[in-house]
C-alpha cells in the first residue's frame, strides 16, 4: 500500500453566493487547490467529487462527468455522497485508489449550493440524509432530529442551553478570523440563547446555516508535508430511533477507534481538530466520541479554553459548519483544507502559533447513520 | 495489487413493482448475491451502492447508510453515482478498495426505483444526468438527445430505421429467455417501426423503459472462477454538442482501450458482451467504439447473426437495457451479474453453450459523459 499525501488545498468563500452556482463553485476550488498544489491539471489522474443534493438544491447529478467538463480533462471521475459526510467519503475513497497506487494525484472537490430553491425545499431534501419514510415523512427534520438528542443530553448529564451556547460562541469567535467564512464574526452567549427558536432547545443560531460553497483537496502518492495517516469510515442506523443511544454516535466512535489504531496514535496526540458540529449539541456528542471529554463533560472543555484556538485542542479553528458555514458536499473536504492550512502556516489570520503534529477531521452524515474521521500527520 | 474475484451475484426482477421500494429492492439483491457467494453477512468488510435518483425519484439519499442499517451491518457504506454508469462506476470504486487489499470481501447494490413519480418526473430526473442548464432547459431530453446521435448516424453512415431497430429485435429475442427481464417476449422489426414515435427517429421500441430493480455482486480477493480481469472509467463532455463526434462516445473508446491493455487482450478474445442499449442507436455506436465493427458496420454483426446467443460474440444475452430493463442505477451492476452467470453456469433457460473466457460489461452515463468497461475472465 501507497502512503498518500495531500499536495495542495483551497475553498471558495461560504455564504449565500448569488452570483455563483454549482459548476462555478466546483470549478473555483479545483483551481485554488490545483494552483496550492503547483500541479497542472494533467497530472491529475482522476477526479472526486462530494456533493448530497445536486439532484434536490440544484437540479444537477453526474457531477463528475461535469465537473471533467469544465476542467476539460478526461479522466476518471466519480460522485460519492453519504449526505454530510459526502466530503470525508469523497477522502476515502480517493485514498483507497492512492494507496492501491492505481492513481497518483487525484482531485477531491466537495461543493453543493443550497440557496438557489427555498427554504422549505432545502428542509426536505436536507431530510434525504435520514430515513424518508420512517423519519421526515412524519416531520422529523434535522433540527428536530438533532433537538431529542440534545433534549436527552440534557436529561442524562444535567446540562442546560448555556451549554450547547458555549459552543456557537467558540465556533464564531474562531470563525470571525476566517475570511472565507459565512458569518464571520463573534456572537455572544445572550445572542444564542435569545435566537428564535427552531426546534426546542436548538435555537436559530444553535443551527448551522444553509450555504454555498466549494472546498478542494489535491491527494497525492508524491511524498509532501502533509501525510493522511488514518482516513476511517464506519456507519450507524440511518434512524435515530433505532441507535443504541441518543447522546453518542456510534459510528463515529468506531470510526475514531479505527483511525487511532491506523494512524498508532491516541487522543492526546492530537493537537487541532475539526468536528461536526451541524447543531450545537453535535459538536458536544463529537467531543466526547472522539475521546477527548467523558460523556458529559464535553462543555467543560470550551469553558476552560481547552478546545479555544488558544488552548491545548483548538476545535473548529475554521469557524467549523457554525460559523464557516455548511455547503453539506462540501463540508468534509473543507475540514481537510483548514487542517492543511494550519499545518502548512497557510492558515492567515487564525494560524494557530504552535506547532501540530496530527489533526484530526470528523464528519458526520445524517444523525449519525455516517461517520468518517480522518487524521493528517505533519511529516 | 491484490486481483479480484466476483465470488456471487444476484438480482430482482425488473419491471414496475408497485409491492416494492428502493429499501426492499436493496435488500433482496443484497441477500439474493450474498446467497449466491455462500458468504456470511458478517463477512462482508464494505457496501457499495450505485443510485442515480434516489433523491428524484425516491426521495431518499444517504443509500450507503440505509442498506447498512436495513442490513444491520454497520461496515463503510459508499454511495456511487455517475448516471446510468453508476453501477460500473461503483464496481470500480469497490475494485479499488479490494486491489488496495484495504477490504476482502465487499458487496455492491445497484438499485433504482422510477416508477413512483409521474412520466415527466422520471423525464426530468434523468435530464440531471447530461448538462441540466445547457441541455435539458432547453428541451434536449434523453431521447432527443439520442435522436440527433441517431439522425447523425444515419446521415453519415446512409443507415435507416430497419438498422436500428434490428438492435430491439435481437435483445427482445434474448430477453424472452430471462425470467427477471422487464418484457420477457419477443418483437419484430414491423413492431418496432410502427411503434409510437418518441423523438424523431427513436421509437417507443427504440427506447430503454422506465424500470424498478436491483442487481447486486460480491466482490472478494479471495480466489473464485471469476476474475474482474479489467475496471476502467473514462469520461468525455457532459454536453453532447461539445463532443468530438456525435457518432462515436470518446469515453467508451478511452475505457476500452484502457481496459484491453490492462486485461492484456484484444478484442476477439472477447466472446460475450453486455453494452449500454439505453436506445437502439447506442448499441450501434457501443459495437463500433469497443472495436467489434467498423464505424458504420454494427448492424451487419445483427444482421450476419454475429451478436446473437449463437453468434461468436453475442451481445446483450440479458436481454439488455432494452428488454432487460433499466433502473439506471442497477443496469452497470446487473450487466456484471450477467457475465457471471453466464460463465458459471447458472444462466438458465438463456445458458450459453460454449466456455467463455472473456467477458465485457460497457456501461454508459448521460449521453457519454462517462464510460465504464469491465472485463471478467473465467480463470
Amino acid at each position: 500500500m501507497k502512503k498518500v499525501f495531500i499536495a495542495g488545498a483551497g475553498m471558495t468563500k461560504f455564504g449565500e453566493l448569488w452570483e455563483q452556482d454549482l459548476r462555478s463553485l466546483m470549478v473555483a476550488a479545483a483551481a485554488d487547490a490545483l494552483e496550492s498544489s503547483r500541479l497542472g491539471i494533467d497530472e491529475i489522474d482522476a477526479i472526486y467529487v462530494a456533493n448530497m443534493g445536486g439532484s434536490s438544491f440544484a437540479g444537477q447529478d453526474h457531477l463528475g462527468s461535469l465537473l471533467a467538463t469544465e476542467l476539460g480533462h478526461y479522466v476518471p471521475a466519480y460522485r460519492i455522497e453519504a449526505a454530510c459526510a459526502s466530503g470525508g467519503l469523497a477522502v476515502n475513497t480517493a485514498w483507497h485508489a492512492l494507496s492501491a497506487g492505481l492513481y497518483r494525484n487525484v482531485l477531491v472537490v466537495g461543493a453543493e449550493k443550497m440557496s438557489d430553491v427555498s427554504g422549505g425545499d432545502v428542509t426536505k431534501g436536507l431530510a434525504r440524509a435520514a430515513d424518508d419514510e420512517y423519519e421526515a415523512y412524519f416531520g422529523a427534520t434535522f433540527p428536530s432530529l438533532y433537538a431529542m438528542m440534545a433534549r436527552a443530553y440534557m436529561h442524562e448529564h444535567n446540562a442546560d442551553r448555556s451549554d450547547l451556547a458555549a459552543v456557537s460562541v467558540k465556533n464564531h469567535n474562531h470563525g470571525s478570523l476566517n475570511p472565507k467564512a459565512q458569518f464571520p464574526r463573534e456572537i455572544t452567549q445572550e445572542d444564542v440563547l435569545n435566537a428564535a427558536m427552531v426546534s426546542d432547545p436548538l435555537g436559530l443560531l444553535d443551527c448551522s446555516p444553509v450555504s454555498d460553497g466549494a472546498a478542494a483537496v489535491v491527494l497525492s502518492t508524491k511524498v509532501t508535508s502533509v501525510r493522511i495517516a488514518a482516513s476511517q469510515v464506519s456507519t450507524g442506523s440511518i434512524r435515530l430511533h433505532d441507535r443504541p443511544s441518543l447522546t453518542s454516535i456510534d459510528a463515529t466512535k468506531r470510526a475514531a477507534a479505527a483511525a487511532y489504531k491506523q494512524a498508532g496514535i491516541s487522543v492526546p496526540d492530537i493537537s487541532l481538530a475539526e468536528v461536526h458540529d451541524c447543531f450545537s449539541i453535535a459538536e458536544l456528542i463529537a467531543l466526547e466520541d472522539l475521546g477527548f471529554a467523558k460523556p458529559g463533560d464535553a462543555s467543560k472543555l470550551i469553558k476552560d479554553g481547552t478546545v479555544y484556538r488558544d488552548g491545548t485542542v483548538p476545535v473548529n479553528t475554521s469557524g467549523g459548519l457554525k460559523a464557516c458555514g455548511h455547503p453539506v458536499g462540501a463540508t468534509g473536504v473543507k475540514q481537510i483544507v483548514e487542517l492543511y492550512e494550519q499545518i502548512t502556516g497557510a492558515a492567515g489570520k487564525r494560524q494557530l502559533k504552535k506547532d501540530i503534529s496530527f489533526g484530526l477531521a470528523h464528519n458526520v452524515g445524517g444523525s449519525g447513520g455516517t461517520a468518517v474521521v480522518t487524521i493528517v500527520e505533519h511529516v
